[in-house]
């Protein structure tokens, strides 16, 4: 059996290496990049490239940035009393999206899962305490890891953490989704729903 | 709403123009291959601008290769009295793949279709008279273009074009594919299948 061209192995084999991107996806990806034009086909190089060596994480948050620190944590219009952990740089544009939000972020970059051997050493959980010793100007950390048994497990080590420290920590609500169909809603969600419930 | 850094949303930009791959999935390889070493992102890079600097369309037949002309015709093993005209390289792979067909190949790059406004002079039609008007050896081609309308077209087309030269055409069969059910094939091709029966 005949083989491809090398090159465009050699192309198909990277491609297929990203996540979500099976053989077949790889080599219709690569027949289609071979079709672009020259210079489009170096700006998808050049982009990759150059995303590498231009993004960060912000010493002070742990955010993705093209600048340290972060843009978000070197604006004075925010408020620095409050800091929002949240596992991935995603989830900061989720929070940011909301446009509520005014205060800093701080990324853990994972969450604590034994069951994985991730540690709270193996997060970026150190520079929060260093951060917060540092500024005695944070009153709430509000952890926003997500509503899994890692993501509590996390937000629960935190609080320990800091509460001795006089610092008030935060776990956003779980509940049913804005738009959400009680009909189909997991037990836990519910469960969880019904515990925050709350006088209108 | 903050936007992400730019030479990440250049980067997501750059994705998201590859058929298939939407903003949510553009946005997911971003973070991937920023999370990936230095020298695993350039890997993909290199091979992006390598593949397309290095690859190119065979001058004789049109099949995508890095020696030109491509491996297949410059195989004197090969049996040069058989063309069989594809419309794509991948089709050339998959004629390769069946481990059969020892004679050469023809890649149109697409397929005669008036009502995309795509004629005879829009594909590599051109080369392939060319090519049979030159060597007087070939005595046979099949046209493996896809059993669609275009397909079919096209095949009508090279065969009244080359018919006049003496030179056989053939197209290849339509039927039931191997390991298919009967009852799920549509009826166009059962009709194709009736058509084409043989004594056994």
């Amino acid at each position: 059996m005949r083989q491809y061209p090398k090159p465009l192995n050699k192309l198909i084999n990277e491609l297929s290496k990203l996540p979500g991107i099976g053989g077949k996806t790889a080599q219709r990806l690569a027949f289609h990049i071979l079709s672009l034009p020259e210079n489009e086909v170096q700006g998808l190089a050049n982009a990759i490239s150059y995303a590498k060596q231009n993004l960060r994480y912000c010493s002070v948050c742990g955010n993705l940035t093209d600048s340290d620190p972060c843009v978000i944590c070197s604006d004075t219009g925010r408020d620095a009393k409050i800091i929002c952990v949240v596992e991935t740089p995603q989830d900061v544009l989720a929070m940011e999206r909301m446009q509520e939000f005014n205060g800093l972020y701080h990324v853990l970059h994972g969450v604590i899962s034994p069951a994985e051997g991730i540690g709270p050493n193996d997060i970026n959980l150190k520079s929060l305490i260093t951060r917060l010793s540092g500024e005695s100007e944070t009153e709430e950390v509000i952890v926003a890891t997500n509503p899994n048994i890692e993501g509590e497990a996390t937000a629960m080590y935190i609080s320990r953490l800091l509460k001795p420290a006089g610092i008030k920590v935060t776990r956003i609500a779980h509940g049913i989704p804005v738009g959400g169909d009680l009909e189909y809603i997991d037990e836990v969600t519910l469960l969880k729903a019904m515990e925050g419930r709350h006088e209108i």
